[in-house]
């Protein structure tokens, strides 16, 4: 039994590990397209910021590591075609040499793509321009080549999302003054605007000058620098900077798949069904190619690290014969900008309305801890819950670092997975002592909050 | 319609809150036996630690907040007699004035009493002798006026359980030299040993001296100071100090409750049905006097604040003609013991073992976030599940201040209450960024320890 895996970030990698954890005697190849396998793409920030030195402590495994658990590695090999019903993969080294692998399983984790969003200029200019993505370890040396080199004193960076803010924080540690261009009326789109402006003004604390309401039109490289064409609330707006770093997401990287027959779904991601399997025979997929099955939302694209964890584990345990299922994301995320926190669980509540629930949404501020306690920080909460049906929706948290919210919104996010209502947080039994929380903890406050606004009360008890 | 809570602290006040929350126009009055409602026990190792001050923050809400609401207060009454089917409670005020109270519907929330586990001379020593308990407010003004009066350079505590260790920083941050004895051979007995000999390290490091395998049998005052007699690792040791506290655990005060008729079950606590029924016609009753409905045990005795808010706010709804029920505990605790925090849920093996479980438990350490990021520290988790039916039973960590262990323990509550197996918890889609987790989170790599080592792989799948 031999199993390929292609992709040598989390989804190929958790596939080639499951299945040698289950069955040590089954080969295993995975083929990755670099020499970096089993790097931490959610780490590159911390590079930039100086808080991760060497690049190479990036890796979650070393490739030593990963031969070591009896899987092999193709390095700086490119698959070209998967040959279906041949059950082989065609592939192309370093040096343009052909060569090919036959598999019996195969687990497709090509990953994702920086997207360009239609900026002009974005196709042609690149990292010798002073024009920078950062998506791959090749884009990590470049764009570290490139501040090494010109010692650059400005930046902009369009986008400002969770890797755009995590740069914005990264650039401005290394002493360059940022500019944040976001398209939206506020920063951190994936989270409500209310919440979106507390990070903001996070930036603003330590010098990130932001821009919102801002459609970037193209970049132009001109004989002083770069310039960014804009239009910044409706009017056009031109930015200039040594450097510029676009951030403005993802998109699926499905052309290996797409030539072998995979249908497109969601995001035009390649679907696949809860065991991962691509409908073509013995073709798994997984990670930030393929559709994600969402507890909440049925099939959507949401491509996230730990997503991609566990669909390449289902994969391989499913390519190895198993008979597993990705349980479903109720899409929980994290970022940390400068010394906030900010998180969701579940759906907000224009995404809870679109999926059919009849979203109320309550905003409340609860301490972290006793405030007789030294140290008691607010903890700012949106609960989104369901009218009707009483049931827990979603989740979103700002704090400041020191205030687990990103653990408080893992309560949140288990008590989607389980399928609570919005009261049943009150019955939970969540650990207190004074230093550390509440009676009550802030995440029942916020929820006891909702029912307050939103239940005849008693309603749903 | 007039609800009368008996109970100044956490299920009186919880029980009169919820009742005035439903209905603005229900008269309430909340007999309270000092003149201190509404405080936070919890809290008053910091106040001894000098982190808050005044001891008036230690207060919930003021008196004159609670009054907001709408509630009445009788503050220094004590409740000495229910006359069930006159529906009166009869009152002793501070002068010794009789006087009584008719209501429709009692919650009787008396809570607990230090116990004394017949160490000799604890009913006979108190605060003038330099012998302290540690449980109301008036415990708290004694110690405290003592520590002033004679500025005491050495303490013995007698017990390592929560309050003895929280204490035992305390004092140790006013200078005191703090030996702390405690029956078993492990401190903070409440959590498996190899845990409890983290935090008996970290009291060491603060210097704390700790002699376990002691049984306290008296203490005695002698002309110097106090002498505690002890037998320590089976041999009779003396200890000797300028002060003595006993925190040796509670005993539930359910003196007037019983005199009224109600019936005792699990640690001699009142039972009550999970309406916070006594069986006493509208007689409720919640806290630390009544046994605990737990959702893995059944009936237990499990006093603890948390359970207290929730079981006075099930009593305070029902005493108004609601249906609310008390969803049950999981055994929820964190204690902070200096720079150390260690937290549980659900049950340990020998626990589960007892309740007709077949446990196994998997001990393991994972790092609190990505070790790249800088401060990564170890957590030390131990997860208990059943061997047959892959449930989750109980999960025990040990981290460091800073590493969210607080609020990772309710990812476990959480899942405990939703009933998930231990498999499961690596469904759950937990939050992610390198400087504040995993992609696959510490809880999850705990119980895939678990899995791995009890599990035929894929037989809970």
């Amino acid at each position: 039994m031999h199993i390929v895996a292609i992709g040598g970030s989390d989804a190929g990698i958790s596939a080639a590990l499951r299945a040698r954890e289950l069955d040590p005697t089954v080969d295993v190849t995975v083929v990755v397209a670099d020499a970096y396998p089993n790097y931490s793409i959610c780490g590159i920030p911390y590079f930039f910021s100086g808080e991760v030195q060497p690049w190479q402590s990036l890796a979650h495994r070393t490739a030593a590591d990963l031969e070591a658990t009896g899987m092999r590695l193709r390095l700086d090999t490119l698959a070209t075609d998967i040959d279906v019903s041949g059950h082989r993969l065609h592939l192309r080294g370093a040096e343009g040499t052909e060569s090919h692998l036959d598999y019996d399983a195969l687990v497709v984790g090509t990953g994702a793509l920086p997207a360009y969003a239609g900026i002009d200029g974005l196709d042609r200019l690149g990292p010798t321009d002073g024009v920078h993505v950062i998506h791959s370890m090749g884009d990590t040396f470049a764009l570290g080549d490139d501040l090494n080199a010109r010692n650059p004193r400005s930046a902009i960076i369009i986008g400002a999302g969770y890797v755009g803010l995590e740069m914005a924080e990264a650039f401005t540690a290394r002493g360059i003054q940022v500019t944040q261009l976001q398209r939206g009326p506020e920063v951190l789109s994936t989270l409500d605007a209310e919440l979106g402006a507390l990070v903001r003004e996070e930036l603003h604390a330590h010098g990130v000058i932001v821009h919102t309401g801002t459609v970037v039109r193209g970049v132009e490289k001109t004989p002083t620098g770069l310039t960014v064409h804009a239009v910044t609330d409706g009017a056009p707006r031109d930015y200039t900077a040594d450097l510029v770093l676009a951030v403005v997401g993802v998109r699926p990287n499905t052309d290996l798949l797409q030539r072998a027959g995979a249908s497109l779904g969601a995001g035009s991601a390649v679907i696949v069904d809860e065991a991962m399997r691509t409908g073509l025979p013995d073709v798994f997929a997984a990670g930030d190619g393929v559709i994600t099955h969402h507890r909440l939302l049925g099939q959507t694209y949401l491509p996230l690290g730990t997503t991609a964890h566990k669909q390449g584990r289902v994969a391989g345990e499913n390519a190895l014969g198993g008979a597993a299922r990705f349980a479903g994301s109720v899409g929980t995320q994290v970022v940390k900008v400068f010394d906030l926190v900010a998180s969701r669980t579940g759906l907000r509540h224009h995404e809870a309305e679109a999926a059919g629930f009849a979203p109320a949404t309550t905003h409340s501020v609860a301490d972290d801890h006793k405030r007789y306690y030294p140290g008691a920080q607010p903890i700012s909460l949106r609960i989104t819950g369901d009218r009707v049906t009483g049931r827990l929706i979603g989740a979103q948290l700002v704090g400041r670092l020191g205030t687990e919210t990103a653990k408080r919104v893992d309560t949140y996010a288990t008590a989607l997975f389980a399928g609570l209502s919005v009261d049943q947080v009150s019955d939970l039994d969540l650990s207190y002592t004074p230093p550390l929380g509440s009676p009550w903890d802030a995440v029942q406050i916020a929820t006891q909050a909702w029912s307050r606004q939103h239940t005849r009360l008693g309603a749903h008890a």
